[in-house]
């Protein structure tokens, strides 16, 4: 079940990624909850956020550049991002960006 | 129709906004629209990017912190958020990141 991620207070890191899908799952569903799981055990990781309709967004928090290059460089997770460019998607943007200031509102 | 913001060469800044609405629409819809319009209508507005299933992510990117702040203080879009809290959302969340870092892949 997707949620609103509890980060720690900032400054840390979001790889804000942004994707148009191919038609199907083509084995996207199956790798992509593999990736969430795989992406949770990494040190450094602080969350995920992940919304879709017509385009997707999936936002994975970590706690500097050092832990997003090691995630990068995960062996499986090198794999999954090959299948993305060959099968998954049309387009995709990747940000890498710094959180300065967060500030959020929970109805009672 | 949502796509991939087209940004400009970093850095630019993100308002990532992750949010769990309410039950029904009250009026949402067409706010939500009417924001669209006027954010874009700002000085160093860049773009935006928006998906909901469970959760809503909607990512606006802009120059700078000044122009965010301007566009905070706007007054339709402050009742718009007032709104927000009292109507729309039960909880959200909002993140201020600078973007240091982008690359994209487009299917020829």
């Amino acid at each position: 079940m997707q949620m609103i991620a509890q980060t720690p207070k900032p400054p840390y890191y979001a790889v804000i990624f942004t994707s148009e899908r191919t038609d199907g799952d083509n084995g996207y569903s199956k790798m992509s909850e593999k990736m969430m799981i795989l992406a949770a055990k990494q040190d450094g990781y602080l969350g995920v956020e992940s919304a879709r309709d017509a385009i997707g967004i999936t936002i994975s928090y970590w706690r500097d550049l050092e832990s997003i290059k090691n995630w990068k460089e995960n062996v499986e997770h090198t794999i999954a991002r090959q299948k993305g460019r060959s099968e998954w998607y049309k387009s995709f943007k990747t940000r890498i960006a710094k959180v300065e200031k967060d500030y959020g509102f929970e109805k009672e």
